[in-house]
């Protein structure tokens, strides 16, 4: 029996709390400031309030004040914090966190230098800890196409295990494993959290069709938009496959669950490609954010707040073409400055063999 | 103004008819016959029955017998005959088709001889015809996410015509560009048409997830199964990449519009996704197809019988490994022998990095 501990009690933590409990592991959870009712909840009713449902017995949960006692012993530690809370998570775990213990990154996106060189979330909760302590975790992280929801009700679940060392993300996975719950491991640690962060810039995009529909009022007709959805998809991948390969991971990882899978399962619906949709209506995207969207977290819009802005300094630095990632650059536009729905075509499958 | 000529007058090459015609382009549709009633109601009324619009003025029907007079002086040849109808018009193009026109393939699919070997359908067709015209003809394939009657009503779509030679697929392309109809070239013919084929594979899959939630009574519930659709589809796109590799193509045109674009717009639903969730909900696929969807022509299933038979030579052969297009040969098993929805995950994925 390991030891699971997991900072942040959000719904994707508290999923993963389903295999692993039922694995006989003994799972903590920890809630971060904001998580205090969700924490209050499970300790009087068990219940989690945003995923609905019960938490399984052999799941504790613990308010940020007892974190201490919750890391106490820990051989697994993970952060389900996200990715605005980075920051925060890097100066708790720095704190929190043993020699030795392995750490489990749930979170997904990206931080960038002025100079545009892009780091992954593990990396920066690291830049937080004494380099030796650093140096003594063990740094993995969870990719793949995965609903909480779904996950937390048991349904079929492929996700990889990836981190700096196979035998380490396969002793994680082997934790995790159930028959509903499959994991494969990877030593491409760089390319699969490239893909699961860059995946969500392109979630937003698939929001657009269903916007531009019904402010034509065509959203109930018999023909809609797969074909426009599709082609912002194909690129989509494209660009997903060009930030594998310029973070140096594999190109092949794009293709699988960390890339693709994971682009696929967030074009289906959720907070970013509702963003979207409310762009794709015609509102400028200041006002979905400042109105109808107040205070919701965008994790696809903050991954283009972050790798947009990048590819500015990253071209003028010559690292990357003009041409390249014209999507990326066109969704920055939209976002940061309210630019028209207005799909640049021409500038998409350069290249073209 | 170029001449026009379709063989075929179903949706897809009925489609076409819009952008060409207005282009300006003489636009012909030849009806096969299995096509009379729809060639009899563009001719009387202009509407295509089964897309239920009008056609463009410019564009002319003709019966199956006036098909010599519309293959008269035309600049393009093209064939909208289904994957299944292949061989017939291959017979028809032999004794139709004049020196030196272009041709351009809307038919997707794949024809294996009995050692595996695999060949895309142009190559088929072009076998019909005496080796001399066959060489005069110039070859090219239309491939790409295009629901017909989102082309149709003119909603966005972006579309690769690939051929043997680029400058003509440049003049094929000049001829449909307009501002909804986006139109890259390619000379990575083989490549477009193999993931343009092997997309149709995994449209099938597509569909289990919702079968298997209604057999649970689970349609309704807040979360569905899209992890297991997500995971389906990153594992196909594994194999559709390995596929246009083992024809010969260039890998790289798997991530684009023929490749994943294609098999995105064909997983949001259609006949192929209908078909696996009927088997989703537990019915074996001899029974959806011999009551449930009798005569509904399946293009996935088509593919799944020719590509995932032929894997089976050619493993023997040492071509492929055995361990290689794990989902392909498991819906080669459902549709061929019944076999029940136990998804063989362990196989998925092989040889991550």
């Amino acid at each position: 029996m390991a030891t699971i501990v997991m900072l942040g009690a959000g719904i994707m933590a508290t999923a993963l709390s389903f295999p692993s409990s039922e694995n006989g592991h003994d799972v903590r959870l920890v809630g971060t400031f904001l998580d205090r009712e969700i924490i209050d909840s499970i300790q009087t009713t068990g219940i989690h309030p945003d995923l609905g449902l019960k938490v399984n017995d052999g799941v504790t949960a613990y308010q940020l004040e007892d974190a201490e006692k919750a890391f106490d012993g820990a051989d697994v530690v993970m952060s389900g914090v996200n990715s605005f809370g980075v920051e925060w998570a890097g100066e708790q775990l720095a704190r929190l966190i043993k020699p030795g213990q392995k750490f489990l990154c749930i979170t997904k996106g990206m931080r960038a230098d002025e100079d545009g060189t892009m780091h992954i979330l593990p990396e920066v909760i690291r830049s937080y800890m004494d380099p030796e302590l650093a140096e003594s975790i063990s740094w993995n992280a969870i990719v793949g196409p995965s609903i909480a929801g779904e996950l937390a009700v048991h349904h079929d679940t492929a996700v990889v295990f990836c981190g700096e060392n196979r035998d380490d993300a396969e002793y994680l996975a082997d934790l995790f494993r159930t028959d509903y719950y499959h994991v494969w491991t990877s030593a491409d640690f760089i390319g699969h959290e490239t893909g699961a962060a860059t995946k969500n810039i392109y979630a937003f995009a698939a929001g657009f069709a269903e916007g531009l529909l019904r402010k034509q009022g065509k959203a109930d007709n018999k023909y809609v938009m797969y074909n426009y959805g599709a082609a912002l998809f194909a690129q989509g991948q494209k660009e997903l496959r060009s930030f594998v390969t310029l973070m140096g991971g594999n190109p092949e990882t794009a293709d699988g669950l960390g890339g693709v899978g994971d682009m696929f399962v967030t074009s289906m619906g959720g907070r970013n490609v509702k963003a979207g949709t409310l762009v794709g209506q015609g509102i400028p995207f200041s006002e979905v954010r400042d109105q109808h969207m107040k205070g919701v977290t965008l994790e696809g819009v903050a991954a283009i707040k972050v790798i947009g802005k990048a590819l500015r300094p990253l071209t003028e630095r010559g690292v990357i073409r003009p041409d390249e990632y014209p999507l990326c650059r066109f969704l920055y536009s939209v976002v940061e400055e309210d630019a028209p729905l207005d799909i640049p075509w021409d500038t998409f499958f350069a290249d073209l063999a």
